[in-house]
């Protein structure tokens, strides 16, 4: 008998270690992405190509992490078959890696066009909205990451919410560089990649949304995609009261 | 025992159901998306009103449907605790419904721009490549549904690399649309909005081509995202060989 609970609580340590390790590789890998939308962003504001070179490159390391974490997730379902909460989590997180993914791919975006601005001589240093919607973005982000790793219903909520601005200052951009083209039309080329960069960081936050709703559903077991967050709140207040 | 063997052919029988249940549930879904991307096109295209006002507020239908279906599969893994190809199966609804809730929101673009567009007597008719592309990625997506239902991996394959024909489409009709706004600046605002609606196109081909190397992974086991299919291929001529 002693053995036996001896053999269970180990099993039980080792699924547990296999969680806690599942969540350190998302965590890792939400690092390497964030890395990746820092270096895009100083890539634009710098024309450095060194950096711009480096993160239209490396978007295999992030791709491979998601396959690896894919298949963990995987094993864990088959070998421990886990319930409610685990499930879940499980879920959450083969969501979460396919957001994180993407948000790689719009940062080897910004590094591609950093190269195509700098043969143009153009530089997006001039473009203080993009630098103050990268930050904002590299804000979300951050945010999205932590409210994950500490499963922050609150923060997931206020994130999801800050989206919105995010979508502003987007509207806000688009309009100002149409302006620009129709007063420059020889830079259109140039202010198209600047309105595609500002695209790409408007998806990040998109994504960066995804993931805070992945953490509602996976904390509270409601699934607060397509809804309207507001009404949800003042029908459900328990989802903010924590 | 007779009773036992019956019970579990039940228990058997109402899984293979509920299985089979989750692909129809797919499949209508994917039918409901195919029906917004047709009317968002046409919409475009004729510059109909009444289809667009349709296709800009039908997407909570699609949104329901996902929900619905990714609810459904919860319930799936927590009951049956599905081993090797079933749970592959599942996975790969989970993921396949999430491409297609996206196809829905770009469809649903689609509508919007084609209100803008009216409202500026712009008529998308005139430009022939946005229709080509339109044709070509609707061949697309019935392509991957197709692949799908009948979890054809050969099909899947020839669909997954006709993304890059979509991609080189999109870049042309993005050069075009440049030399347009620079030959006439006073229609760079309509001018975007077609650009715009070809990316949602270019957007739709990205999703189908994702669908599609998930039931590669489905069928095969092999995680076909991120790689070289040519050189796959190559390596692993069993992969087409059905």
């Amino acid at each position: 008998m002693e053995s036996k609970i001896d053999i269970s609580d180990h099993i039980s340590h080792r699924y547990n270690d296999e969680l806690e390790d599942l969540r350190n590789q998302v965590m890792e890998m939400g690092g390497l992405v964030e890395r990746q939308l820092q270096d895009g962003l100083k890539a634009l504001r710098k024309s450095d190509m060194t950096l711009a070179e480096k993160v239209a490159s490396a978007d295999d390391e992030v791709n491979a992490k998601e396959i690896e974490i894919d298949k963990r997730c995987t094993q864990i379902l088959v070998r421990r078959q886990p319930a409610a909460s685990d499930l879940r989590l499980v879920l959450a997180i083969i969501k979460t890696i396919n957001d994180l993914e993407r948000v790689g791919d719009e940062a080897e975006k910004l590094g591609r066009y950093a190269i195509h601005l700098h043969k143009k001589n153009t530089y997006i240093g001039d473009f203080t909205e993009i630098k103050h919607l990268g930050n904002h973005v590299r804000t979300m982000l951050s945010k999205t990451l932590d409210a994950f790793i500490r499963m922050d219903v609150q923060s997931a909520i206020a994130t999801i919410q800050s989206d919105d601005e995010i979508n502003e200052e987007f509207d806000s951009i688009m309009r100002q560089l149409t302006s620009k083209m129709m007063e420059d039309p020889r830079a259109i080329k140039e202010t198209l990649r600047v309105l595609w960069a500002a695209r790409a960081l408007e998806r990040i936050g998109d994504h960066a949304k995804n993931i805070c709703e992945y953490v509602v559903y996976l904390v509270k077991g409601e699934d607060v995609r397509h809804t309207n967050l507001v009404a949800l709140l003042e029908e459900n207040p328990e989802l903010t009261d924590e």
